[in-house]
């Protein structure tokens, strides 16, 4: 099972800063049992991250799909309007289970703006920017996704669950 | 009060399987105090689920539609897509509390992509596609459906609460 | 900060009766740390609550456009929809956080059709029409929204945490 991780960050991707944000969603694909196959640096540009969005779903088709950053208040923040564009179908379940577990760790847990869904073969999670966030709200979700991508993939247990 | 339950499956709209899902619904629509006038099979096509749909508002003027089946990750799994294609006005805290209630019962709870939402005087409702995640969900709604039913025709006590 | 309160409903707007819930986002602006600079009564429809809504954000630049009322199941309840017609950028984590805060209070909380989102620098919330859900409501989001606004102004301490 193939990974991109794709950090959203105009400062990191002009250089220097460690994208330490990205190295967990790494570690968090590993676990999830994909590997990834490249990890990228975009500015907050909602265009530049849809074209990224589109490449690994469409060229390398990648299962998984991870981003993080630019899913805050901040007028830069258009992570989620860039997924949005490219997902063909939502996943509301799995945001709403990202939110639900930073809740007992920032009273801003509501602000999280990020967004799930699928682009033909590709499941797109959008992650919060902060490293502490992807470590919450990825143990949130670890355990479902395996699973998801299997029926994506059609070659999961149906067995009318869902 | 009219009911129409409609089970999203290209295996048992082939034929042949016990459809236990659609009884489920059944009963969860006798429950709420609503006759199911008609059980539909559909594939699993996003065409035709919004024209049955589409059929049982317009036409046959159903004031509760329940959906079972075809939520999922699956790349067949397109009834939510069918229903926000034919809702006018989306219920968010539907499918939320929904999604919520199936959590103590499964670490996949996250991976229901229902929706819920109105059409005319028409609320719209996907269930997942188990027997044993339609009573779990069924409970949960089941209270406060028929205030909803009772606002959507209009007769319902406003009072501004919402 | 500016705050800029609408109060949809069509009996209110006919004038007469007192509008409590109106007061009561007055109140919960302050709290928050915005000014109302005005209270508007409209009536339920569609494109006059977008008037009211793009007038507040464009030209008056109000940070905070807080709205009680037609959020709910009846067939003259719109706000969402003129909400959803406006925003460039949904917030769903505070609609989440809304409904989850009404749910020890009453089992139609899930009833709540209400959004959050951004139209340029302003952050517009919908309400539901009643005073206590309004205080329930606001209770669960205050603490946060002074640190969204200081987002979405630019000038809020970003340390790439969203």
């Amino acid at each position: 099972m193939r990974a991109a991780v794709i950090t959203v960050s105009s400062s990191r991707a002009a250089g220097g800063e460690r994208d330490e944000s990205g190295e967990r969603l790494s570690e968090l694909a590993r676990r999830i049992g994909a590997e990834t196959v490249e990890r990228d640096l975009v500015a907050d540009q909602q265009g530049s991250i849809e074209q990224r969005l589109r490449h690994w779903a469409d060229v390398e088709r990648c299962e998984l799909i991870l981003t993080t950053g630019g899913t805050g208040f901040a007028p830069s923040d258009v992570t989620p309007e860039a997924t949005r564009a490219v997902i063909e179908r939502e996943a509301p379940g799995i945001s709403h289970a990202m939110r639900d577990a930073s809740r007992e760790h920032t009273r801003h847990w509501m602000l999280a703006r990020g967004l799930a869904g699928l682009r033909g073969s590709s499941l797109i999670i959008n992650f919060p920017g902060s490293p502490a966030s992807i470590a919450q709200a990825g143990d949130a979700i670890a355990e479902a996704i395996p699973h998801a991508l299997a029926l994506l993939g059609g070659d999961g247990d149906r067995s009318g669950h869902q």
